[in-house]
Formats: structure tokens, C-alpha cells, sequence
């Protein structure tokens, strides 16, 4: 086993800053864990407005955080989706799941929770292999 | 580090295709991941009439899907169970660990969420070793 | 890949036996997975009265986990955290998390689910870098 050590970044370019004492990512050897994404506006700080723009946030939190761990959106190897309505809120993951990974698609599950912070509706955690 | 690539499968042996853009499993070095399986029966595409037969269906599911990733029963870290009755679920869970993991119990956390796709009752997802 | 296997706690010095089959701990070359943990108090079996004490306990029990798997507080990678409500909650763990954690936090994930075992509030799972 190499030598190696851990690298977690509470700040990522992108990114609001983490709405609690928590990493964004954290990595260990190839591998790459990524805290639940939510579709914070970094200019507010705060959920974007409407589910769409906020699964669209969700995704470009994601494309960043990958890229400054030495991922990518083609190297995601494991994600938990956590929704508020399964009927609603599924579709619109579905559609952005074809849009940003493309053939290279993720394992997943996908439950209906009860509340996440800050009354969002929608969150997403990723688990990615270093290929960087 | 060796050099390697992510192995995914959309298609398993033994299981309905996903019922979503996502890969059954996905491979990295000597780690497996598979998504939440739930009793879909494969000749219908929807879940099992009854929970015995849908925790029946998961673990049926989950044998293929290890095998086909070089993993086994024996083999299974860790377990996330989703269930919509934690009273009514956790012991038919309980009796089907005991049944197919035997001595080699994997670590597990099991929570009562709002809802599953497909109004369904009951998910697992896991995390295993590849050993083939 | 060197050769190596997998090694399973199912007792841990500090922590009650585990209320259903399965693991506290599962190690995997340098990678530990820890199980849900609840603040179980070792003498009775049971959850203790506050959430208060509930969260101490839950970092006793980790910090117990990791250290018999060769991690320790320091090295931990990713946690998802299981409450049942985030209001109440959220402020106790991330308390927690600022005193125990560090200046090494790890991930994280927190969500309200609907029910926890026993009646339970609050549930931790990890994944942690072995070191030792």
C-alpha cells in the first residue's frame, strides 16, 4: 500500500461555503466522496428558487467538486439521491442524469425522505474514482 | 497505483432492467457498488405482490449482481436498508440476513423513509469486495 | 492488489452488542465501514433518554469503532447522518462534529427520515481511511 495521505476541501471554486462543519470532498487514494450537493445559490446562499434550477445547481456543485479532486462527471461510480416527492422530483433527476453522464452512468438509489436542511427538496451525494 | 478502469453493468443477469438511467453496479479496483435493489419481479418490472417475496426477490437480486461483479454473498462491507414500516420490515430483514449472509455479516443501516419508487416498500444497496 | 481479506467486528470494547445481525465494522485494505450508530446506552441496550446524551454516545461509539478498525476520528472520509427532526437536530450534531471532528471533517450527509429503530433520533454511518 503507498504512503498516502487524506485531502478534504471545505472549499471548493464554485461551491457556497459548506452550510455546516463539514468537508465538501474528501479523497483517499483513487478514491473520491462528495458531501449531499443541494441547489444552493452561491450568490445567496440559499436554495435557488424553482426544483429545476436547483437540480442544475445540484449538478454544477457536483462537475466542480469532482474536478478539484482529480474526477470527473465520467468517473462516478455511486450516488444517493434524497428527494421530498418521489412523483415530482424523480423525472426531472432522471432527465439530468441521461444530460450529464451520458453513457457513463452511476449506480444509484433514489428514496423519498421526509425534510433535508434548510427546506430544500432535493439532495445528491456521490462517491467518484481519482483518475488525476 | 495499478492502472484500471470503472466497470459498469446495465444489464444483469437474473435482474429487470433499471427502471431509471443508472447502472446496476459499478467496479473500481477491488470495490464493488450496487445500487438499491428492490423486489422488482423481472418478468413484470414491477415489485412483488407481497414483502416476503419482494425481500426474497432483493437478495436474488443482489447474488446476481455480486457474481457478475466479482463478488459474492460473502463478500458484501455494507448495507444501507430503506424500509416504509420499520415495525413491519426490520424482522423479515433481520430473518433474511441471517439466511443468506450467515457468519459473514456485512455492517448495515437501516432507516424508515416517506416513499420508494414505484410505491415500493423496501430497498437495500451495498457496497462489496471483489475478489475474482 | 495485494491479497488481503475481510475483517468483521461484531463485538466492539465500548459498544452494545449490535441489536440485529450484522457487523459494527467491516475492513477492506486501507478502507472501514462503519455501521449506523445510535446512541445505545451498553448498560441497558437501549437509546438514552436525551438527545443530548444520544449524540455523546454516538461519538463514543465511533470513536471506539474506528480505533479497533485502525482509523480514528481524524480519518474519517464520509458520514450520512439520519435524524427525525432536522430542526432540533441539526444544531446538536454539528456541535459534535466541531468537537470532535476538528479541523478534519469529514463529509456529510444529514437528512430527516421518518422513523429510526427503538424509536430512535439519531443515527451516524461512516466510511473511514485505515492508517495503522
Amino acid at each position: 500500500m503507498t504512503k498516502q495521505s487524506i485531502r478534504r476541501q471545505h472549499s471548493v471554486r464554485g461551491l457556497p461555503k459548506p452550510p455546516g462543519p463539514f468537508s465538501w470532498t474528501a479523497t483517499w487514494g483513487d478514491m473520491l466522496f462528495v458531501s449531499g450537493l443541494r441547489g444552493i445559490d452561491p450568490a445567496t446562499g440559499f436554495p435557488a428558487q424553482t426544483d429545476e434550477e436547483r437540480v442544475q445547481l445540484i449538478f454544477q456543485h457536483l462537475a466542480h467538486a469532482l474536478e478539484e479532486g482529480g474526477s470527473s462527471l465520467r468517473h462516478v461510480l455511486s450516488t444517493r439521491v434524497y428527494v421530498t416527492d418521489m412523483q415530482r422530483h424523480r423525472p426531472m433527476i432522471n432527465e439530468a442524469y441521461e444530460r450529464n453522464f451520458g453513457d457513463d452512468l452511476p449506480t444509484r438509489t433514489i428514496v423519498e425522505v421526509h425534510a433535508l436542511n434548510q427546506d430544500d427538496t432535493i439532495e445528491l451525494e456521490a462517491v467518484a474514482a481519482r483518475v488525476a
